[in-house]
């Protein structure tokens, strides 16, 4: 009789300062286990390690501590799950992104050479990397004049963390590194080629870090030209023009594959995906009208439609980007847990220092405490949250923040609950301008570090949304997204959803809409609405008038 | 061969918690001597002598103390100056307003009345008294429907500090004092009554403070009616119809006005002035086209001109109200130092608290500093100084407070200067709206503690007004001014501009505008201006809806 082994899959998120495994059991994936591994030279942002000082504003990584991160999850997941490795069905990887390294083809890092590895721009430019800021703006003048239509994907602005000006700042600041570079590559596709030794590009990295459009592919040759003559020849040499759906797989892993993560030759290996994006199936996002809210210092809005046509006014839509027959779209608000922060540091008097003190809280805490008690509507106040510009859905970096309504008798915790709630009428405003171009979005997941601890910000967003907000467990989501679309590489599930619908996890919390709240912010939105397309539509340019006086 | 003794004049000058009194040479101005007296009673805001308890909102005072403050000031001012009392050629008094107190027609106050000393009405209701909010309410509704041309002479609105709230509310408090009262009077005519016995009525207490104009008189019957039945008849009965002018004189000392002060019987004595307005002569402040700006937690900006005609939008004006042959304007902002206190007090971060301790200076003091290093325009910041809501010209206090151009990057100090700038947009718009009705302002006199302290916000006003800002010291002008009334009263000189011309102290110190500053303030104006209008005039009116939700 042959016994037939149960089998599992694996699933590595390759975070910004660690890398974590995990075993899931794709009946209903439950964690059997899981390995994490701090990379050893961390964020390089002030020298490499044989002490070459960086320039400000770069931040660099070492491509073998994701190999020595392979070796040290993978093994360990597998021996605290008390399985074999014959038993694990696939492997799948999520990265951050735009992280790429120049390589040679064979998947050799420039930095790995002696000639290279004191030059900064051999290495890994991490996504925060901003040292291409100067070429980014010759390159979104360019787009601007040549082609408006790509960059009107973008939001009308490509930035400094993406692909093309990573590699332009490379070509600038070290030819020699741009040379001898026979591919550049995302650390998310490389690992792909190191795992199974055959060269892919994920979809979900070129489309939405790479300028590549499902329509008309990368930016064409005079684009590039235009940017430097060197670079012209860019896409076809040093990036394969191909790229490579979530409906295919990244390959199957070989010796050396094999070898760093002691799974057998030919387990499946998934197509990349990106860190934030494989949240998506682990928490269950994978229909049309899902919308995952990452709520941080800025905020991002993902949703997934069947739909696949341009909305006017958000960051960016990728087709199948992260799940096969889904369009994926991404907006953005460029100023949330930034400004509550900002307002924190600078505005809040000595008194509620030390009452937060007295009290052993956070000056956050104090500050939520007291606005919890105030009414919507209660302290006339009215704010517009673009303290960092606007992303979505007006794109414009010369926007800036206003706060009407006060009066001498006006506390901070009735500002600060102000400016939490024009992030709301922020997000309010991107939803309806989904909406109003056929995207209908009727769940919203939030996440981040807010979602789970700022129950008065949670509450103000389903008032003023208007629609139930389920508070998503993200932070150790990633992993668990790679291992659904693992079991979706190794055939255990036909596609993204049915894996999804089996292995995610459920939210953690669900805020209900108040009927008597939602009314009084369906007012206070609507003056929002207001001063939002008075102020950010033309109808008072004094925003840009005032920061061009600057 | 008979002796010509030189001739000498003195003022007194009644406020709030003090008189002071000076004799004054008025060949010059020059002070020979002066003398104070603190009132003993002071303010009572919380008892009565007997102890019965106050609500809030009140401020009593004693009228015994102001005729103590007679006996113990002039006697001393004229041993101290070494002048016999005969060389005194007159007296003048100013006084703070509306401050008034029911009588007996013989001048007796009916808190001196063994039935009325228990009584709260009975007793002086100080300028600053404000128990009549409920009642003034009412008043102003009644006057809307029944008498808006009055009400528009004083910008739309009375205070509860004025006249007729005051006596509505003793009617409604205590009617047995109202009863009782042959005359309601303000405590600086009552002055001229005691010391003369002749009741007069100046003309700057019931023009500015009574609802009297010189084209109507007061109030007609059915008004007073419409507030309270049993007022009907207060104008004719308690309230004498005549008012005098300021080129008239209160009378001349009688025996008891002899007592009180040791000046002989037939010293003439002054129409009594408002206090703030006695500092007008005292810096020479007579002529058509000067402008005092006051600036205080409020601003009131009093500007004299030929012209007599309504101006829109300014709190109210009196023909011959302080210089007789010029019709005296007032314009008020409602919020000047309010605002930059409730931002020190509530929005400074713990840290400039520690380095204002460190540099023992104040917080305003170490803002001041930091602020003083921007320039025009760096900030990115505009605000509207509507924190009080708007006197002058809008006369709305529905409308609120705004600042825009924030960013997560905008600091304390950068605000703080929004602020100071805002209110001197405030005063530009007040400045415009009277030289767009023929009332020209050719010079500015700052005046009040700020205006003496604050440098930068000096140059700033310099900067934005396009005009040299000259420093007025006022706390000490009162005095003098009343001391060039009696000089005009004794007819030493003939008007009070030849008086003043000869008396009158030179300010201290001037700004002249920074051309290089007022282009780029030109540039914010127009930006206010816009912004202005578009909350305050219509354009949107989401501040009163957020006023009203609230």
């Amino acid at each position: 009789m042959e016994i037939i082994m149960k089998k599992y899959v694996i699933g590595i998120d390759f975070g910004t300062l660690s890398a974590r495994a995990v075993v899931a059991d794709p009946e209903n994936g439950k964690e059997l286990s899981s390995a994490t591994f701090e990379y050893p030279h961390g964020v390089m942002d002030e020298k490499l390690p044989d002490g070459t000082a960086l320039p400000k504003m770069w931040a660099l990584q070492h491509p073998e501590d994701y190999i020595e991160a392979l070796k040290n999850t993978v093994p360990k997941a597998i021996r605290s799950a008390k399985i074999k490795p014959e038993q694990v069905a696939g492997l799948g990887i999520d990265f951050t992104t735009c992280t790429m390294l120049p390589i040679l083809s064979d998947g050799t890092p420039l930095c790995t050479l002696n000639e290279f590895k004191n030059d900064p721009d051999a290495y890994v430019k991490l996504w925060k990397h901003h040292g291409a800021w100067r070429e980014t703006e010759k390159i979104n003048e360019i787009f601007e004049k040549l082609d408006p239509e790509r960059l009107a994907v973008y939001g009308g602005k490509l930035s400094s963390e993406w692909m093309i000006p990573k590699i332009a700042e490379t070509l600038n600041n070290s030819p020699e590194v741009y040379e001898k570079a026979e591919r550049f590559i995302e650390a998310g596709d490389w690992l792909s080629l190191i795992l199974t030794g055959k060269e892919t590009r994920s979809i979900a990295f070129a489309g939405f870090k790479a300028c590549w459009t499902a329509q008309s592919g990368y930016p064409k040759k005079e684009i590039l030209e235009a940017i430097d003559p060197r670079m012209k020849d860019l896409i076809d040499t040093k990036i394969p023009e191909t790229v490579n759906g979530m409906d295919e797989i990244a390959g199957y892993l070989n010796e050396k594959g094999s070898e760093l993560t002691t799974l057998p030759v030919g387990t499946p290996l998934a197509m990349p995906m990106i860190d934030a994006q494989a949240a998506l199936p682990a928490l269950g996002i994978t229909e049309s009208g899902q919308m995952m809210h990452i709520l941080g210092t800025s905020a991002c809005l993902i949703t997934n439609s069947d739909e696949a046509s341009p909305v006017h006014g958000i960051s960016g839509y990728v087709e199948n980007g992260v799940i096969p027959g889904c369009t994926t779209y991404e907006a953005g608000q460029a100023c949330v847990g930034d400004a509550f922060d900002w307002f924190v540091k600078n505005y809040v008097p000595e008194k509620y220092m030390k009452e937060a003190d007295e009290k052993n809280i956070s000056v956050h805490e104090i500050l939520r405490r007291k606005a919890s008690t105030l009414k919507p509507g209660q302290s006339g106040l009215l704010a517009l949250d673009w303290f960092n510009g606007n992303r979505s859905v007006l794109d414009d970096s010369s926007l800036s923040g206003m706060i009407l309504g006060l009066t001498i008798n006006t506390r901070p915790e009735e500002i600060y609950r102000a400016i939490i709630e024009s992030t709301a009428f922020g997000a309010r405003v991107i939803l309806e301008t989904f909406e109003s171009q056929n995207i209908t979005v009727n769940e919203i997941f939030a996440a981040g570090g807010i979602a789970k601890k700022d129950e008065m910000m949670m509450q103000i967003y389903a008032d003023v949304l208007k629609k139930p907000i389920k508070i998503a467990e993200t932070s150790q989501a990633g992993a668990l997204g790679s291992a659904i679309n693992a079991a979706v590489a190794s055939g255990i599930y036909k596609n993204m959803s049915e894996a999804a619908s089996k292995m995610s996890k459920s939210y953690i919390k669900v805020y209900f809409p108040k009927q008597e709240n939602a009314e009084i912010y369906e007012k206070l939105y609507a003056e929002y609405k207001t001063l939002h397309d008075y102020f950010g539509r033309g109808g008072n340019n004094v925003m840009k008038r005032l920061q061009n006086l600057k």
